[in-house]
């Protein structure tokens, strides 16, 4: 009853930016991301007959509240999926993704928990099953299951059996890397959940975004299979503009975007009018994810580590999907 | 054979951003603007016999190149749609917009030019048909005809004859004013010409921005109405971002804002946030315009000129249409 499991987080390259289901968790579109071997997240699940409720440790610190809630409600997912009757559980997650820094710890919180939960229980879940599962917890961590590069593939049914990550390509396919760019100044946020609402609600842009997916997937899957950086890079960077462009359309518009974002941006483009070939992509928060390839990465975390603003540069390579302890 | 005409230059709240047809100048979509008195340019034309060619001296310096030939081939616009023989012009303008500052110099230089041409030439033009003409010299200097409240209505002709301005309210109808944010970091230029044709071409958003006009348009005019400020600020500032948005669809993508540009708007919305109206809006440059009320004024100047980055904060009221010196 007893099961320990490791996820790493993982960022997109091509988008998921929208519901089409809110209580399933089911996409509007495809999406395509790296699992990257800096941020992991290590859970253990217990199951003890005669526990009151579940409880959750992160960090060694007791969660309470809204934090754990939400893993209490993702085990009530499982315990009621599978027939478990009332037995609760005993969580205990180490995090290494710094929480709040918009590097989508639940991506690998979820994944890990969704993993030790159902080992725990003594469930064979394949990969596919575990993926459909984990989504239901956060959708974009139903990637994490796989290492390298992977695909969620929105599916089409109603009940979401169809919506589940596949891999793309293992990690050890393509050294490529990433470096994720922490700012100093924090914003009011606007939560993932709550903007890409908001903007499937009221942006005029939705629609055009919706349909630019599929061919910037089918370019970025060309340039994989290639190993083609700079096809890559450029799809990746163009897809999560338009992600952002579609914010500024919103009723009302919202940007996650601070000065030190742009300038980031603009740091970016400069490293490749200089010859050093780097793309940036952003999620739903302030900071910037850097691409790279191996033989930048000094020039890369130098040139990205001085700009004003940027509080700390955190360097990953590819990472492996999940493992059990 | 000589005339002189002072312009002003304008300000969009309801932005023109893409043509349908590049050289009559037809735009794509409506667009309305503030005519600001800080800004204009002062225009002495005088057709000489003999003269071999044009001449234009911008404040008193000698013009050549691509500055003079933009002057010579509106004159030849002008002589050929009003039978006028092969005679030359002297063209003196001084300008007190600060020239590549974005603030849209060309609205009040063409402005100048067409009213100060017509008249030296003895040409009765009514504004309708100044407009028309001045439309085809730089697009958005059709509006700089009229003081005040300003719309440029696209038309549906293909022969442009129904492309003009028109004036939504007097520049004394309601004491709104600008203030004109000019930074100090320029960046390599998308000309806005440049600029809306690749948005028109590339851009997946591009349908939905026009498709956003009439009720921006509907909006901001019953806002003029009502001379209720929040709902014109509200509605231009979205207006602004969407135009803005259109450019991040583009391919390639391209932005005008720098980190610069970012911090101004930041600090707009936070003068929001403490009880002090303001709006912004942007052109296609990185610098910023903020509209506020008299009352606000100082606490608007000061709150602007502290941004780091920012090199000059300009203070305009709303300004005349074309005058005759």
């Amino acid at each position: 009853m007893k099961a320990t499991a490791k996820a790493h987080t993982n960022i997109a390259l091509i988008k998921y930016w929208g519901k089409r289901d809110e209580s399933l968790i089911l996409p509007m579109n495809n999406s395509l991301s790296l699992t990257l071997d800096g941020f992991h997240t290590t859970t253990t699940v217990e199951f003890q007959e005669g526990l009151e409720k579940d409880t959750f440790s992160l960090n060694s610190v007791g969660a309470e509240g809204v934090e754990l809630e939400r893993v209490s409600v993702f085990l009530d997912l499982i315990r009621s999926q599978y027939d478990i009757g009332p037995i609760h559980a005993q969580v205990q997650s180490t995090n290494t993704v710094p929480t709040a820094a918009g590097f989508a710890s639940s991506a690998s919180g979820f994944a890990a928990l969704a993993a030790a939960a159902t080992r725990a229980l003594g469930l064979e879940l394949d990969d596919t099953e575990l993926s459909r599962l984990t989504r239901q917890g956060s959708g974009s961590a139903c990637r994490s299951v796989y290492g390298g590069f992977v695909e969620w593939q929105m599916g089409e049914r109603a009940d979401g059996m169809d919506s589940y990550a596949v891999q793309v390509a293992p990690a050890n396919y393509w050294d490529v890397r990433m470096a994720g760019v922490v700012l100093s100044d924090k914003m009011k946020k606007v939560s993932s959940r709550e903007g890409m609402k908001r903007t499937v609600d009221t942006s005029p842009f939705y629609n055009a975004w919706v349909d630019s997916i599929a061919p910037d997937l089918a370019g970025i899957k060309d340039g994989i299979r290639e190993q083609n950086f700079e096809k890559v890079g450029e799809i990746a960077e163009a897809n999560c503009l338009k992600m952002h462009a579609t914010t500024l359309g919103a009723v009302p518009p919202f940007t996650y975007w601070l000065d030190s974002t742009m300038a980031v941006m603009q740091t970016v483009r400069s490293m490749r009018d200089a010859g050093v070939p780097a793309y940036f992509t952003i999620d739903a928060g302030p900071n910037v994810k850097v691409l790279y390839l191996p033989e930048n990465e000094e020039a890369v975390h130098t040139t990205l580590r001085n700009i004003p603003g940027v509080a700390d540069v955190i360097l990953s390579r590819t990472g492996q999907g999940i493992t059990y302890l």
